[in-house]
């Protein structure tokens, strides 16, 4: 099953800055060889289930390996059985819709 | 790694009645064994983080045998590794700082 | 227009015990005399549209009152137009369909 | 007080298509004035909190109009007071991150 995701991971109890704990986060999807985008506040990520998965698991291992006492995530998943649909077909879809 | 998480499953082409595919998830947490609240918007589910998230995708597979053909989810994930914390322990702290 | 929410606020830059904030929220909910339940992960309120986002918005001031430099919420948002539909009803809905 | 808010709308009631909806909504951020960005999963708006919240609201007016008979938005909403941060203040920051 494929999914797309909308992440975002919030480290508790080191401070205002969290850029370096989102960094490694990026670095976590490259690595898993996913499709991956930052955005100002999240990153979409695409693939098999099992591997996003995964990769957000690995998010939450690592950030606690760097210092990260706490952290809260919000994300939405979605998957659907209809069609096949990456993240440039969603923006370009709407995108069209606009054009028109 | 424990987790607590927050999710709030929508299936989409499927009108605007989706509680019969809440409750299917119900199912699947109670099936899994899983510490499980439904509230008003959503459903908490504590446990192991692979226990969790292979409920959290078994409803998605459910929901789509179901004839979903796409289905939303919103999700709040929490890990910490300072301390555990059920349910029951979060909720208690707040109802204690608003006693005193 | 009626609105359901679901939010989880969630201070930044003052440790990882936050039950003092989320405490201060419950209260400003009580305050606008909004109808609102707290569970493990986030609080459901429902009312009209403009005074519980005024709530919300009261929340980020009185948190940053509190010495929260930086606050991260999440928030789901229900508004329906074919019918009312209350945080009982939503729940009795699925319960009914567990039941049956 | 400023904020920057990450949105994702979505119809419920009116098929699994939802691209003519989200396109609505950018229309509305951008009759409002407000700096935003769209990507795969959902929108980044940055600005005064109650025009941005404003125009959210007119989200959902907009797409009850167009004949959606329910919506279930996802929302993150960030402030902060310590000092002011845009959307290209946020993704340099990591970008700094990621090239040191």
């Amino acid at each position: 099953m494929q999914v797309m995701i909308d992440l975002c991971v919030v480290p508790l109890g080191v401070g205002v800055s969290v850029s370096s704990y989102v960094a490694r986060c990026q670095q976590v999807f490259e690595e898993a060889g996913l499709e991956h985008r930052m955005h100002a506040y999240g990153t979409n990520v695409e693939g098999d289930w099992d591997e996003v998965m995964a990769a957000v698991k690995r998010c939450h291992d690592e950030l606690h390996q760097m210092g990260a006492p706490r952290i809260n995530t919000s994300m939405r998943m979605g998957t659907r059985i209809d069609r096949k649909q990456t993240m440039d077909d969603k923006i370009n879809s709407v995108a069209n819709k606009l054009n028109n």
